[in-house]
């Protein structure tokens, strides 16, 4: 793959600092655990009040850290004073998410100066470490300009 | 549209059943407000954790309610010993999704056997009852025969 | 449906000449047959040598005319400077594609500065005038300023 | 990546047979390069006739050889006595499409009784030989039981 440059030396921080003001990472339970240029990871253990009917990790849990993923895998490649907006993703849900954690994962495949394309891979862990692909998506960014990415809402 | 017969007469309440199954949607306060043949509408009102770092609900809050309502709006048309699975979803985010409550609407626009279409619309809905559309999106349902919908996992 | 105010008064025919320069229109013989603010209508007639495996228009054929339909929906309300991109793009394919002619509408839900975001729907079209939906998608379109759309390659 | 098991010892020349029926390949000039059991790749040689209004490979030739290139990779798993369809694709474009030649390939992620999930990703080949990545889409792929290949419409 191609090595990415970052723009701002500081992005590991910037990005951690960003997911953290996630709530909804705090509410689920999800924790960024890699942060590389172009690439982050989020884990999210297993929580029965995160399933579906059938026992499972909602198809919405997965979406919800990859969407993350991919989002800030292209911001770890921003300017610090850009800010990230996911314009659309889409998602192929290749098996049942079970498993002791899901772990989403967004790798940037084109960076942009207005648009980013990132490619989601999920895999689920089981007790025993041994990993499976639940879920492959693709996703579309938009950067904002010298825009904070500190809330201006809420 | 097309008017569509539901194969089993009693729909909405094993709609609402399975729905009220999905332990997710009691974690974030997501109601099913509507249920027809065809067509079923998720409400989620605000709540601070369930926003990303800008203070708006985040895409995989918006994503969450956005699939179960595509899929419970197939598992509406389908036989009493049927149960549902998305297979893939997309989704585009038009606006930030912001507001009291989202509410998310799924339409099947192509029943079938084994794959179902469902077409779906997220609106923002204001203070004053105003809305706004937020994210629109497509998904592919696969249906699971003599399969109970009660939870087999977890 | 919301009511689009053109930028360019002459949009109508700046879209059917750039539908023109399309050189693989002329190929596969297709035809736009409506313009209007935020909207075009593509039409194919049917042709063997168009065809996929079963004798059925080819998906790409079906594509071909909605990414069009799509990207010039988008073009109609850009200013006299702006070329347009396609981003990206997806389909469901919900019928086989059979029939007289297929036709793509490509549909503006929400334009923007940078990002216009379409429906898409395909028709097939019988000998007897009645229309089927086969073919519902989304689609990213990016707009680029001050890029004339006369060809710059080839 | 996982190694396939194709059910069909006879897949390659089932595949190119099948390919070979596809009329609109004859048409805009694209040849099925490689076939293994999960894999087919399809190159597209530039022609004027395949552009769009820039000068570029239309986005709906890039679509329909990739269309193509994922739902063969599918098809050389399937016994024998089994046919293809493609039940929803997308695709992110991620740079214009020039060059002496497009090659699409597609991967199967995901194989299943009734879904197959592929990974597409088309390269644009310059007069050296080099390659750069222009688009990358997943495709779901429904599987027919019990239905010949041959064509049955037209």
């Amino acid at each position: 793959m191609t090595e990415f440059q970052p723009a701002n030396p500081d992005f590991e921080a910037r990005t951690r600092a960003s997911f953290d003001r996630q709530k909804i990472m705090h509410l689920i339970g999800a924790e960024m655990t890699d942060v590389a240029p172009g690439y982050t990871a989020i884990a999210l253990p297993f929580r029965e009040d995160l399933t579906q009917q059938h026992g499972f990790f909602h198809a919405g849990a997965t979406s919800t850290i990859a969407d993350s993923a991919g989002g800030y895998a292209a911001f770890t490649l921003f300017p610090a004073d850009a800010s990230v907006l996911t314009a659309e993703f889409k998602i192929n849900l290749l098996a049942p998410a079970s498993g002791t954690r899901v772990i989403a994962e967004g790798r940037v495949i084109k960076p942009g100066r207005t648009l980013t394309t990132c490619d989601i891979e999920v895999h689920a862990e089981q007790a025993d470490g041994s990993r499976k692909l639940i879920a492959k998506g693709l996703q579309t960014l938009a950067r904002l300009g010298h825009r904070s990415d500190i809330a201006e809402a809420g």
